[in-house]
């Protein structure tokens, strides 16, 4: 690891000092001032869309002409509907409960001292992330519902976008009165400044990196700040020998097909022999109308033949690959304790499904295999914070410390023992 | 960061994963088998009670050679009661409650996919720390209790005797027909054995360091797997306008003397002007009794001068120190804003705590201090797992990711989401 900049140091510590005394601040704040805020922030992006939308422009413009693939061009694309909808996303996290100040437990001791845990803001959190633009809004959103302030480090493919929306943001919060240091963004020192912001320990309490397997390796090694591991999803969807057929069929490909680059797709497909001939028919056909490619053992491979679906031979580094694409792993396996020790050896620990109609062979699938999310007869696409009733998410933690699964509002927290007593000593 | 032998890191790697093959044959004990697996245990080392303390002495004479202080050995120091106390800390965690199965949340979706949050063993969690041989046994029977496999890697100074501890820990395993790897010492390999311990991402999924600053410095920076950091605790105590005369003297002086090596001891006193006088010369005369220094500003060093305890004039840096030892600094306040600002500044995040009989200030004082415990009219040293009523503690944190405060058996797990449906897709 190279030396960092020490003047691009020395600039994210100023931020970040700046981002702490806001911090303090909001962590102060009542429920209806943060929800207040949220809506005049809300408010503010709406009233900006013209100029937001042009500065967008101004990033696709620069993005096409480096050669930018249309998809990512889209991902980074603001019309006037998407900043209406990232202005929206506030309005829902303003709906959403506090946090901050619930009591997690508590109890009175044998001497009369009253112990409570209560739930506090984390103070600074650093994000890091890639070229879609809503994860600014997002991000400056939940951090402000939870309390915290915000230090946003996000591609350099939407820097104009963001900087639009930040310098809206910081207005809004300071037409409110508000310390708009509540929501910073680091848009300028490239690398090096997301590599200041990963090592300002006792600066940042938490950095959540979003993106590529790639962003989060680098964070997740070079960080001295706590991080919170968030997206590589190498989902299996293991069938039964008792899965019900139909059903079988609609939650594989649906788990594959309904949305590809997500971290919630399907990415491999294990078929118990005894379902094989009944199950993967179908499947394939299935398969070959979405124009998935299966990269199969042989059994796999004659089934997709049979369908007219694209195959190939599946290799080793297959079955730990996070395709994002119409492709699948694809395995026929002896029994159930094959399929568990699978899972186990290649999962990423993000979400693994069983289709069956046993009920001990759920109990094992999903008391054995150890993933943030392990479901029963459902698609793996359900493993979402919206879908999980929580709101907007933050991301989905693929590790085990102190966040697993779908991050939302609590997430973002910590909590705080206050004891109370009336002059006890030991 | 220079390279790590690659055979160390070898023989690590292999610990590791023998250690997370027996980690999912851990996940799946009942309470039952796993209390009886730690009476088991407890009875074992009660039964090696000769061979662990002759390995203790072959320890103690290896440290007294080497000129190690009176006081470290001491700590180092098992004789026949501190075995028996040893064991018995195990029967104690099998009487605690068993965290995994617990179900933290759940709900039903609108699709009927029915949710739950389980709370489940972490996996394999690796311990640094330093000579006190009693974290052995510790840290093996939380271990155990909450389903993890632990790597101990423990301080040279107490080599012979972790082995020997380990060993019986280990045959007592097996002859309970457990897997013995639930258990693992890295006794050799030096520094490289433990850097290979913390950089191996994947094979552990958390480290805990306990020890002197420095080791818990070098764990946090150099880690890549996950870290809760432990224990640093600069805590202050400050003495408000309104506190009572003798409830301040007493908190104050049970904080600084009642032990002075610990993590949880006060290190700074800070005290409101208008108490000054009612409240400074009776604590002067009790740290004078008890051998205190007072590292004071000025008008601190008159009140102890005026009681003949021995004072120093105050720097910047004691203001950061953690003597560890009957050294405090000490200041006198103008008001409650200047108090907490002190502490804001200062805090190590461990324990901080205001004596007052006004509401407001009390209220102030823990809202606005951000530290993992906020103490009102008792000591300092009530920040602990036992006087919190957790039973044995595996550390205190300081960090504000996953755990703040004293960590005890639900801090050594994590959850995991079980989703079941009956064919829902999206």
């Amino acid at each position: 690891m190279s030396t960092i900049t020490p003047d691009v140091v020395e600039q994210v510590h100023a931020v970040a000092r700046r981002a702490r005394v806001a911090a303090r601040e909001l962590a102060l704040l009542t429920r209806a001032q943060k929800d207040a805020a949220l809506h005049a922030l809300a408010d503010a992006i709406d009233d900006a869309t013209a100029a937001v939308v042009a500065a967008n422009g101004e990033d696709i413009d620069r993005g096409q002409g480096n050669g930018l693939p249309a998809n990512l061009v889209d991902r980074l694309r603001l019309d006037e509907d998407r900043v209406h909808s990232a202005a929206d996303a506030l309005r829902q996290v303003a709906a959403l409960p506090d946090p901050v100040g619930e009591v997690v437990r508590g109890s009175t001791l044998a001497n009369g001292l009253q112990l409570r845990q209560v739930r506090v803001p984390m103070g600074v959190v650093g994000m890091i992330y890639e070229a879609r633009p809503n994860v600014t809004v997002d991000a400056a959103g939940l951090g402000l519902k939870s309390g915290n302030a915000v230090i946003l480090r996000g591609g350099s493919a939407a820097a104009s976008t963001n900087a639009a929306l930040v310098e809206v943001m910081r207005g809004g919060l300071a037409a409110q009165g508000l310390n708009p240091d509540a929501v910073n963004l680091l848009g300028e020192g490239g690398h090096d400044a997301a590599r200041a912001l990963m090592t300002a320990r006792g600066l940042v309490d938490l950095v959540i990196p979003r993106g590529g397997a790639g962003l989060i390796h680098t964070v997740v090694t070079e960080s001295t700040v706590p991080v919170i591991e968030t997206g590589t999803g190498n989902c299996h969807v293991y069938v039964d020998a008792s899965a019900e057929t139909g059903m079988a069929v609609e939650i594989v490909t649906n788990s594959k097909t309904h949305r590809t680059s997500v971290c919630n797709a399907a990415e491999s497909l294990l078929v118990h022999r005894g379902a094989a001939e009944r199950v993967l028919p179908a499947v394939m056909e299935q398969f070959a109308a979405a124009g998935v490619t299966v990269h199969g053992d042989a059994e796999m491979q004659r089934y997709a033949e049979a369908a007219g679906a694209v195959h190939v031979p599946v290799t080793d580094e297959d079955d730990d690959t996070e395709f994002l694409s119409l492709d699948i792993s694809a395995r026929v396996v002896e029994d159930l304790d094959a399929a568990i020790a699978h899972v186990q050896e290649h999962t990423s620990g993000h979400t693994e499904a069983i289709v069956t109609a046993d009920r001990s062979a759920a109990r094992r699938f999903t008391t054995e295999v150890d993933a943030a999310a392990v479901l029963v007869n459902a698609s793996t696409r359900f493993t979402d914070g919206a879908e999980f009733g929580f709101g907007a998410e933050i991301g989905i933690s693929t590790q085990k410390l102190h966040a697993r699964g779908p991050m939302a509002l609590p997430e973002l927290t910590t909590t705080k023992w206050v004891v109370e007593g009336d002059g006890q000593i030991r």
